[in-house]
């Protein structure tokens, strides 16, 4: 296999593929053969870190190679549909990291690639579906151990921006980034809903708002110029589905005191859940119940009878962050093996995408409800 | 002393009384007079329980009594207009419970007269001003601890509608209640922005629901006939401030496992500060520093340097939700002691009305922004 | 009724008499008569802010007098017996605060003259047996939820004299004090040990320790003289029950950062339960099942299902340390309406004195096991 | 290198010597050459999962081939020290897993060998001293940020014997496991504490107990036969440093509802730090300072300033257990790199082994104190 890529994400995934078949043994084996970038001796020192046996600077060439079978697209968003579509032409597995594009249109050819007859496996990146205490708590749902859900609260708060100090990246410029926080964080929040609930966001209303709106140069120099911040910082919206679920969806990276903070409650008719990022490894179930025992359970998930979790440790060895991109990798290659449609797919990153787009434009326009397309 | 009404908010009320001399040692004393009902049988009771020195059945002419010289006016809310205007009339001073009235014509008729000239004090219920926690908030946000605020996040969450087989109550027909969650629950997330910010909501988009339309009969009957739930049961606003903040509100009376959950986050440049109900002694505070150990401070509001704290017990002995009562009874005593204007004005409940109007009105045409009049 | 005694327990007595009539109404009435105290002037004051119809300053007269029933005695501990047994002989119901006395032969003859033929209703004032969270606690326990209990984990920690700075008081000289923090806070955690498990502790190992031994005068000058601390600041202990429950206990007055925390941990075959006196409302119970779900459930102690709860406000209006002084007078006052024996017994505290005491003993002679007097 | 041993531990640590030089690139790097176990069929497995280029089933062969420089020694503690005495031996760098070995007797040779001119580097695998929320920990005390540390409070406790039906394993057995809990929990603890202190335990009191005396056979048949456990469940402690420190020690594997909870608390003159292994990513901080903002701070260790922390991901991605492995493995090869000692050392692991082999002493003598041979 292969992966595009070597900065933050395409280190994540390489780590995947280095560690899943100590965890999965059960799934087809993978041999890491080709990383590729641009910057060759940057990528060279990566290949080695990580476990590459060789590096290649054009990406044409190595997804039309004949011995690579997967293909993991790990450049910067804007990049990503014209590598997947030609890995998917050539003929190969491919999984995208989120976002599946940086637009709906990009992200229909895409669903179009996939869904093409004879295309390979194809899936979409969002590790947080292999975090243990979601994907228990999507089961608990799906089982009805809360009842019928009525609303659901989002939120995704970080605060690497909070410091109006902090100088311009491409992340802030509208043409490189596409979005501000709505895309990149409030894009696994939205997922998460469509996960947890197994049905789409159906109306939205939102509102985007950016707290600092002038940064200083990408150098943090004092030269006193300062840049038009293009993206929104922060972000709010309202989220429906056809079964009548209200979602409240919160997301900035101005929150100070809040590193890394997706959280998610699920109130349902006879339950409730709760969840926080900085807390993987928990999960809070409440189930109404009878007598004077009730409330919130703290679950520590890391039983063999909980997902995920008995590939790795004994109970009460807490797993970290990386291991959802090693739980991904490895539902990707059993699903090669087996031939079936695994989640998300791309389909559900185009979901995704129109939500978002909804909400932006929701916003643009006043803040007035709009439907989402089906 | 005179307090009209004695069910839940009665008895709160008069608990104060009881126990302001005691924890309040400087403020004026106050004469447990008379208890003001219209059962009078019950109305023995309560004021033998509660230690009223006798009752009376109509409060008019209580109002108007030369031995009385506070009213507190603890009706159901669609009467806290009439009975606070004749008591302002008489020359009283006057504490009235939240909601100040259920509409805004009728605040604002209560804001003219409060501000009379030789009126005497008046203050609006709104005892959560009263937590140490949110005090000793309200104290650093004004000291500049945590910079200038930008985003806040309100929810106000209780389950005891979540199942739908609960019988049908005033609360939840428009001509009893007025409004549902909203005014209820809302009004006190509400009115806390305005007390930590210092500054009024400006504009707002709201969104109602009512998730639960139809529920039995008052007595749960089995008749099978079912009732029209007029009034919401859960609310979504953002809430916006002259100075550019940004509030989220969210409330419900459907979140199955939150019984009294009034959240509060304030997410300033250089700081932030949470706060949760069910702990009320407890709030967290987070400073940006330099070095190794940053994060949020889980202070124990029991000290005697913090607000209110001091009052009561030593350190490390928690207060009850009762507290908050007896220490705005005190602040109300003191300020007609000093002659000083005492907040929660009445014009401060006027504030609040005006938003919670505004997000009525906004959800009523489809969640469009509308500015509050100011 | 009388109390003998103004300072911190007198006033938190007082808060409980004043309000227990409002909270329990089902028990029998109660006059605050009289304070009784030694400084007139402020025994006064004391009085006239509790609520108190009249003082007086010689407790042998209050306790004779044949318009008083109830005694309650919250003097200094080595003053408990003399009065106690005076009231006792004068035919009174009697509550005296702990520790019921502070030697093992004083207490025995408490417990003698208080199972005397015609005495009145006796109890000792260990108020946490009146926290809803720890009386659910038990109840549990009895109703075999968590099954056998094995191990119990005790700590007490406090932080006031953590400066070694901090000023001489008579607490810390053995002749006022007879004890350090064993006897102040370790007879609470030993007492909740017999309240919750139903047995007393037979056997012991203890080891005290004064990590300042040394401390400025009480009136905290510089003249650079220091006082010896005659009393331990930190002990541990494991005690044994007949039934073979192992409880670790330890206490400290130098734990930095800790204000109030009784923390309690009970371990059964079956579950398992956790408790900290600083969130008083809280109780986290454990009990072992079936399936994914599984782990400590945090239950608010605020339901009317739950223990003294129904008699104070709706669900989730959480409770102060002080409601446990009411509910206790309340116990006390419904007691001696019926004739039935209330606990603490007298007998309950002497068993915690015997344990103290053994501990102490065991320290004294390098931490040996000790059997405690049944 | 070599890894001798492929259960549990010896997959902890091939995973970790499979990603250090992912994470620490400045490390000399190291090739996973052989896998040494006896079932050739597992061991094959194993191997090709954990990424190791061959096998070999003769340990003795393998710790003297001349290509391998490093071996890691994760077989069961009693062949610990025949192991690594061959491979000092030899010359090689050693790892062992702990405990170093089981009897003090058996780590003085280990300690002897490891000091003897020439030896390689060597290290004992304790691999919470990689936690970075601890190694922060340790920094701060060293620091002074907490004062003199006077007590500390350590337990760990786990829940798997908590059933007293679960089946016979070799840790139940003296002649197999050495030691029950104490050995396998206690043993983390007492390192932590000479870790966090820089200083060694001087003197103990100790008690085990087990709870469980017989259990049924290894295969849980039915047939009635209950086997002997001959070594302890639950062990307390209480012990001393030179300097005056005074821990408490709980260990349990019966403490139903806890997974994996090493817990631990130290409380200064100025400070304290509170940890809970279930929660590795966070560090509970406490400095005592001026004003109203005081308390325990949460503290995500997952920044760049933090220890280890930098290694891997942005801030607010948490690690898991399994981290602490791959960094201990980082610092082995950095040290060889470099020639410097590394801890914790063979030395740190007879320390320890003195420590715990004195409790047991004590305990078996009535819980006397028993200084500790330095």
């Amino acid at each position: 296999m292969a992966v595009i890529g070597y900065s933050f994400m395409g280190r994540a995934h390489s780590n995947a593929w280095r560690n899943v078949g100590a965890f999965y043994p059960d799934v087809p084996a993978v041999r890491m053969d080709t990383l590729v970038g641009r910057d060759e001796a940057a990528l060279e020192a990566a290949a080695a870190e990580l476990g590459w046996a060789r590096t290649a600077t054009d990406w044409r060439e190595v997804v039309e190679r004949n011995d690579i079978d997967v293909v993991d697209v790990c450049t910067p968003g804007h990049l990503h549909a014209e590598v997947a579509l030609a890995a998917l032409a050539a003929g190969k597995h491919v999984l995208v990291e989120k976002p599946l594009a940086n637009t709906v249109a990009d992200c229909e050819r895409l669903v179009a690639a996939a869904s093409a007859p004879g295309a390979g496996r194809s899936m979409l990146g969002h590790n947080y579906r292999r975090v243990p205490a979601l994907a228990l708590a999507r089961d608990l749902i799906a089982r009805g151990r809360i009842g019928d859900v009525r609303q659901v609260r989002l939120a995704y708060l970080q605060d690497w921006l909070a410091d109006a100090d902090a100088p311009m990246t491409w992340r802030l410029r509208k043409e490189t980034a596409g979005s501000g926080v709505l895309g990149d964080l409030g894009s696994h929040a939205v997922d998460q809903l469509h996960f947890l609930l197994g049905e789409p966001v159906s109306a939205v209303r939102g509102e985007l708002r950016t707290f600092v709106t002038e940064r200083p140069g990408e150098d943090g120099d004092a030269s006193g110029e300062l840049e038009q911040v293009t993206v929104d910082d922060a972000a709010w919206a309202t989220l429906h589905t056809p079964s009548g679920v209200v979602a409240s969806l919160e997301v900035s990276r101005m929150a100070t005191g809040r590193k890394n903070s997706l959280m998610i409650e699920v109130y349902g008719t006879t339950g409730s859940i709760r969840f926080d990022l900085e807390r993987l490894n928990e999960l809070e179930v409440c189930e109404v119940g009878e007598g004077p025992v009730q409330g919130p359970t703290r679950v520590l998930v890391t039983e063999a009878d909980q997902p995920y979790a008995g590939a790795w440790w004994p109970p009460g060895h807490v797993l970290g962050w990386d291991s959802t991109f090693t739980s991904q990798a490895a539902d990707l290659l059993r699903a090669i093996g087996t031939g079936e449609q695994i989640h998300p797919s791309f389909a559900d990153g185009l979901a995704v995408q129109r939500v978002l787009e909804a909400i932006e434009t929701s916003s643009a326009r006043g803040g007035i409800p709009l439907d989402v397309a089906p």
